[in-house]
C-alpha cells in the first residue's frame, strides 16, 4: 500500500467536463436500477467518479486521516460479502419518481446485487444505505416510573419482549443529492444552488461549479437512521395503521436528557406509539435525521441558550425564536423540504398519526401528497418544567396543539431557568 | 438581503496567496489571545478568511440552503450578545502550547471579549466553542431498576436533585485544526496531510493545496461536547478527584439502547461515577465525540453487522475486527491521537478514574503526559447479552479488564444474535 509521505504524483486541483471520458451514466428516478445506473463517488484520481463528493459523508475526512496515518490502502475497495440488506424493501413506485425522492439514493441498499457487474470490472460502487436488524432496550420501556406520562406497554413476545427490549429493523441512509431536484424543492434554479453551495461552505467542492454535467452531490453532512416496528409490509398496507415521529437530533436531550426542551420525551413516545401500533397489527416508523440545533450545529444552539437566559425579563415564550434570530440569523434551518424523500422511499402514502406538532414537518409531509391522518402532540405530563418556555412559544407560533394557546401575557411571563438558578 | 436567484457576480473556485492582502495573522500556542489572533472562516468572497473551510462544520452546508432558500441574508453576522460563556474556563498553560492543543481554538468560547475589536471592525469572528449550563434528566439515575447494574445514588441538592435530575455545565466544541500539528500527531508533513485530506474527501476544499500560507483548517465534521459534573475549579485541584469518561458516539446504543454494544451501558456507567465523584468533592467529566461507528460512519457500521451475524460459524469474538476490515479497509478510524486536545483543554494533568478499557484511549491520554491513577471498566452486570462478542474480541486484542482474557475456545463460540433471531 502507498506510504502516507508519497502522495499521488499530480494534483488534479479540479477537474472538468472532457470528451475523451465521459462518466457512467445515471439516469435519476429511471424505471428500474439498471437504467438508473451506479453513483459512484469514489475519491479524486480515479475517473469512475459519476457524482460530487465523497461515500460516508463527514466520515470521508476520518478516511483521509487512515491513509495518511498509513493504516488505510487508499485504494481499498469494500468487500460487501454478507452485508445485503436483512430485510427485503420496496421497489416503490416512488423509486422512479425524480420529484419524489432527490436527497438519498433509492437504490442504495442494494447497489452490491444491482451492480455486480460493474463491481466485477472494479468500479468502486458502495452502498449509501444499509438495513439490519436489532433488539432495543429503551431505558423508559424497560423501566416505566408511575406518573411520568409513559404508557405500561403489554410485552407480546414478538415485537416487545417480556423484559421490556424491542425488535425492530432499523436502516442507516447517508445522503445522496440529485442537485436539480434539491433545487426544484427550493425553487432555484442548479446553477444558483451549486454556486451558493460553494461559496457559504468557503469552497467546498469545487467541482460544484465546474462539473455541471456531474448532477449527483453527496454531502459531507449527517444522515438519516429509520426505525420500523412491526412488520415491513404493514407500512405499505392500505388496511393497516401507522405511527410515524420524524425526528430532528438534540444530542443533549435525546442522549443526555437536558430538561430545556422536549426532544427525548417525543422521541420516547414515539417510540411507544410505534410499538403500540405495531402490537395492533400495523407498523411504527421513527426517522431519526442528523440536523443537531436546528441543524444550526450544537455550538449555536448553546450560544443561545445563554442568550435566552440572560436577557433582560428571563427566558419568555415570547423572545424564544428572536434569541436564535440575532445570534445565527435565522430562527430553524433544518429546511423540512428534503425531509418527506425518506417517507416517500418507504413507499409511505399515508400516515395515520403523524407524532409531531410541527406546522413545518406537516406541511413538508402533506405537499409531497403524504395523507396526515391525525397529528398527535406529546402529552402535557411528558413535558419536562424548563421546556414550558419553547412548547408555549411554538404553540404561539402557530404549531399544532389540541389545547390552548397560550395568551401574550402567558408569553410574557417568566418560565426557564436562569443561568444561576443550576 | 440577496435574493436566492442572484449569485455574486465573480466565481473564485480557489483562492492563492496574495502580496497584495495578507490575511489576520495566527500564531498558534501564542502565550495570550491577542498574540494568538482570531481564527476567522467567513464564506469565500469575504477577504478577511485566514482559515480554511467554514464554521459549524457540516452545518455549513445548511447555512447555504438557507442563503439559496432565501432565508437568510449571506453578510449576516452573528449578535453575540449574552452568549458568553457560563462558566469561566482557564486560560491554562496547555492553552499556549502548540503541541497539547492542535485540533481545537482553545480561545473559541472567548472570541467576542477577546477580540470585539476585530469585530466592530466588521470582521466577522465566531465562537467555535460554547459553554452553557443544563439540568438533565437520565432516566437510567431518575428512576433505576433494581439489578440492572446501576448505583444507588444518593441526592444531594447540588449535584443530584431528590427529582433524580443532575445539574452539569456542558460544552460545546467545533474541530478548529492546526494543520502542522495534525501532521505532527500522525508522524507526517503537512504537504502530505492536506493532500490526502483533499484526495481522499474526493477534492474538499482545495485550498488544502492552493493555500500553504492558511494554516488552520475547520473541517465539516461532528465535534465534541463535554458534561462537567461538580465545580469547574476541582478538575484542575492536585487535591481533588476527577472521573473521566471518554465517550465516542453511538447513536443506535446512546439514543435507543441497541443491545449490541456496550456504548450507553458505558456512557451511563461514566455519568455515575461523575456525579459520586462530584459528590465527594472532586469533579466528573465526560467528553462525547462525534465519531459514529469508529467513525466509519453508520451505513458501515450496518454493513458490518448484518456480515457479523451471517458469517459461518455465526457473530464471534474471534472475527469481530476482521468482519470490520473486511468492509471497511481497518478496523477502527477513530485515531484516538487528536482525543486527547480537549483533555489539555481543560488543563488536566492527572485522571483518577478513567472510565474505559479501550488501550487507544489510554495510550493516547498517557502519551500527551496526563496521568491515569485507575482504569475503570464496566461492571460486567451492565453488559448487555449480545454485546459479549464485542466485549470479549476487545478483551483478546489487548483492552483492559480486570478479569480473565477470553481463551480461544471461548472466542470462537457464537454468542451474538443471528439476523433471524430477532
Amino acid at each position: 500500500m502507498r506510504e502516507p509521505n508519497q502522495p499521488l504524483k499530480h494534483i488534479v486541483l479540479t477537474s472538468h467536463p472532457t470528451g475523451d471520458q465521459t462518466p457512467i451514466d445515471i439516469q435519476w428516478g429511471a424505471s428500474d436500477v439498471a437504467k438508473r445506473g451506479p453513483v459512484v463517488a469514489t475519491p479524486a484520481g480515479s475517473g469512475e467518479r459519476n457524482a460530487i463528493g465523497a461515500y460516508s459523508g463527514s466520515y470521508a475526512v476520518y478516511r483521509a486521516l487512515a491513509v495518511v496515518a498509513g493504516s488505510l490502502d487508499p485504494l481499498h475497495k469494500p468487500d460487501l460479502t454478507n452485508t445485503a440488506p436483512a430485510m427485503k424493501m420496496g421497489p416503490f413506485p416512488q423509486w422512479s419518481d425524480p420529484q419524489k425522492i432527490v436527497s438519498i439514493d433509492p437504490w442504495g441498499h442494494i447497489v452490491g446485487a444491482s451492480f455486480a457487474n460493474f463491481i466485477e470490472d472494479g468500479v468502486d460502487v458502495r452502498p449509501t444505505i444499509a438495513i439490519t436488524r436489532a433488539r432495543l432496550s429503551v431505558p423508559e420501556l424497560v423501566n416505566p416510573k408511575p406518573g411520568d406520562g409513559h404508557r405500561y406497554l403489554k410485552p407480546d413476545g414478538t415485537v416487545l419482549m417480556e423484559s421490556g427490549e424491542v425488535n425492530v429493523t432499523k436502516i442507516a441512509i447517508e445522503p445522496v443529492w440529485y442537485l436539480p431536484g434539491i433545487a426544484e424543492r427550493f425553487n432555484t434554479d442548479e446553477h444558483a444552488l451549486r454556486r451558493t453551495l460553494f461559496e457559504q461552505t468557503g469552497g467546498m467542492f469545487s467541482e460544484l461549479v465546474t462539473r455541471p454535467d456531474l448532477h449527483v452531490f453527496l454531502p459531507p453532512i449527517g444522515g438519516i437512521t429509520a426505525y420500523v416496528f412491526g412488520e415491513m409490509e404493514a407500512i405499505t398496507d392500505p388496511t393497516k395503521n401507522l405511527s410515524c415521529r420524524v425526528h430532528d437530533e438534540c444530542n443533549g436531550s435525546d442522549v443526555f436528557g437536558s430538561d430545556i426542551c422536549t426532544c427525548r420525551p417525543y422521541l420516547v413516545y414515539g417510540i411507544e406509539d410505534a410499538i403500540v401500533t405495531a402490537q395492533q397489527g400495523g407498523a411504527g416508523l421513527i426517522v431519526y435525521n442528523r440536523k443537531e440545533g436546528r441543524a444550526l450545529g450544537e455550538v449555536t444552539k448553546f450560544l443561545v441558550y445563554n442568550a435566552r437566559k440572560r436577557q433582560t425579563g428571563g427566558d419568555t415564550a415570547e423572545n424564544y425564536f428572536e434569541r436564535t434570530e440575532c445570534v445565527a440569523g435565522v430562527q430553524d434551518m433544518r429546511f423540512q423540504e428534503l425531509m418527506p424523500d425518506v417517507l416517500n422511499w418507504f413507499g409511505i402514502t399515508r400516515i395515520d398519526r403523524f407524532i409531531s406538532m410541527s406546522n413545518m414537518k406537516y406541511d413538508a409531509v402533506t405537499s409531497q401528497g403524504i395523507e396526515i391522518v391525525e397529528r398527535v402532540p406529546i402529552p402535557e405530563d411528558s413535558i419536562p418544567p424548563d421546556a414550558k418556555v419553547e412548547m408555549d412559544a411554538k404553540k404561539a407560533a402557530g404549531y399544532f396543539t389540541d389545547g390552548d394557546v397560550p395568551t401574550q401575557t402567558e408569553l410574557q411571563q417568566k418560565q426557564g431557568r436562569g443561568l444561576e438558578e443550576y
